[in-house]
């Protein structure tokens, strides 16, 4: 096993591609350490990213540029090549996400503080748009065609803002109910998941419909007793979508639910660990791994979607915060905070080949997720 | 609308990135066109890859390299960011195709003369596995798990062999029938498709069982009458996956075939304007897209999942080759041949954006392709 150090000074080599990197978040310090995947290394520490405590971020084409989007409303433009900031604005107090549009030419960001969603050219960060909202803006996903999806959390509001022409065309597209804590798009954009928190069920809008409906399906799922405490909200974004089932957390329950694709009808249940924070599917395999909430976090468990149920019950350290499957899922990178280290298990052998020093690392986000949809 | 031309001489840009650009190939020159999908534009040309009349290519997961299998049996490593020919071999008399191991290590050649599959290491080029076969191999493809699926033309067999051990672990799957063509795997490395040119069907393997048997389907499919000459193969490479089904050609026939994932039944029938190519899905949304056959290769037809209607049908150029999307779905780029052109249009208003010169140009090949399974 390789254990690689992140030294304070790193040589930049003069001809890199960059297709094989990727960011790990250091929230307790607000920084990024960049790691190589084929070289399963270490190789750069971007700082001065401000309150990186809830953070994620996206990649343009080119996979040059990433875009992270700070708890404390700092929208960071990131060079892969130089390592280093080349574009930071605070366009808010509180942002909680973003999204990059299909042309790569558009970075939305997400806000809480005020709620609503501003919209940016992603070569200088300028803002191009400005919409507010009634309340906090949740679940912003991009849609193919220079558009974004997002929901309000105060009001249930669901908006599809389309940016292609000269002035954004903004369509409330309907209602999801009380509370939406988070929503995702599927990977084929088709459909917009949306999970309620303030009644039971998960609200669907079908984005290929000219004129969306919204559908509520599994109306006894959600936050079914208030005896359980939610230690931790579920994201969405880990949804897994396998074998025509979405694998979907149940909120402050350990279990996960597993929907029908096209019926949107339940078809079964997995006992789990914990309760989940992360369901992510590997890729080009029947498999999903699934993360918990404190203080269950030192586990991962591997579930067969066929079957639906757990194969594997791993302790890969402590505190697992966040998993990233390399693009063709050879392996998943898991980030283990309270160890500070990020683990690489090769996911058919389901052994460790590596680990990598981090400080108090959370999401890891591979460049590659430049060519997906929805992210 | 942007027109670039391909001058003799580029400037060599310090730092780029990788991400977003992409090989064509210049099919009567020997030579591959380097583009960049976020500027529209040429940004060089490689030389001396011998025969590229029938050509493919794959790229590492750094998408920094280009592996190219030529008609004349060259494997050839192209640098993106160089832009030379950095290796070259001829490794056999006449190959047809190959693919890298999902971990980037191993890039394996399907050949016709002799038959076979030899595996190199995709550093150096060396030679590591020389699998020989009892006629031509076809259909290769990469599978999880550093592993590769070939058929063999001659005898119907289908291989699966393991490169994950010190030594090659190869399995005969069984027989998928007389004279197979050409092979694909799904997305989700699930099912590998074998269609037959010596009978009437399609022959399916789930590759996520331990031990997968041949399921044949399609029987009326095919080759199904012999008044109908057939003026190009399709490429099953191209099959879609949309909307829970297949998108297959029907060899020979002005008709694509619809097939239910799950079931293997066919589910209705599309006539198009002639013998289709390649179907290709636009990422993220419900419509495929079609080239066809000499002599009517200047349409290209885009086809709605849903309701299986042909819902554009467009004459961008003469004799299109080859069409190849944007990863996200945003444009769609399209070889034509005899007009020396790649065409570039919106796939949501169908528009052309932009053109560029291009020899003869046939396979256009993103970056891109490096992070998906089963290419």
């Amino acid at each position: 096993m390789l254990v690689t150090t992140a030294p304070s000074g790193w040589a930049m080599d003069s001809a890199i591609a960059t297709g094989d990197l990727g960011l790990v978040i250091e929230r307790a310090t607000g920084s990024l350490l960049v790691v190589d995947r084929s070289d399963r290394a270490a190789i750069g520490r971007v700082e001065g990213l401000g309150d990186l405590s809830h953070a994620s971020m996206t990649y343009s084409p080119d996979e040059r540029f990433a875009y992270v989007f700070g708890r404390d409303g700092g929208l960071s433009k990131v060079d892969m090549l130089t390592r280093q900031v080349v574009a930071r604005t605070i366009q808010a107090g509180n942002s909680i996400g973003g999204a990059i549009s299909d042309d790569g030419r558009l970075v939305a960001v997400s806000n809480y503080e005020p709620g609503g969603v501003k919209v940016f050219d992603a070569d200088t960060l300028e803002l191009l748009a400005d919409i507010p909202a009634a309340g906090k803006t949740i679940g912003l996903v991009d849609v193919p065609g220079r558009r974004f999806a997002w929901t309000v959390w105060d009001t249930g509001e669901v908006f599809l803002g389309d940016f292609a022409g000269e002035t954004p065309a903004i369509t409330l597209l309907g209602n999801a109910g009380i509370n939406p804590f988070d929503a995702v798009l599927t990977d084929d954009a088709h459909t917009y998941l949306i999970g309620l928190f303030g009644e039971k069920g998960v609200t669907a809008f079908d984005l290929w419909d000219e004129t969306p409906e919204p559908m509520k399906f599994l109306k006894d799922y959600g936050k079914t007793s208030d005896d359980l405490p939610v230690y931790k909200m579920p994201h969405l974004q880990g949804w897994a979508f396998t074998e025509g089932q979405f694998a979907l957390p149940a909120v402050g329950q350990h279990e996960i639910l597993w929907v029908d694709r096209e019926s949107l009808q339940e078809t079964g249940r997995t006992k789990v660990h914990g309760q989940p924070v992360f369901i992510i599917a590997q890729p080009a395999s029947p498999y999903v791994w699934v993360n918990f909430a404190t203080p269950l976090n030192d586990v991962v468990q591997v579930i067969d979607s066929r079957t639906r149920e757990v194969v594997e019950t791993l302790t890969p350290g402590k505190a697992i915060l966040h998993m990233e499957f390399a693009p063709r899922g050879a392996e998943v990178w898991i980030s283990s905070r309270d160890d500070n280290r990020v683990l690489i298990y090769d996911t058919r052998s389901r052994e460790k080949l590596a680990e990598i020093e981090a400080d108090a690392p959370s999401g890891i986000f591979f460049t590659a997720r430049a060519h997906r949809t929805g992210l």
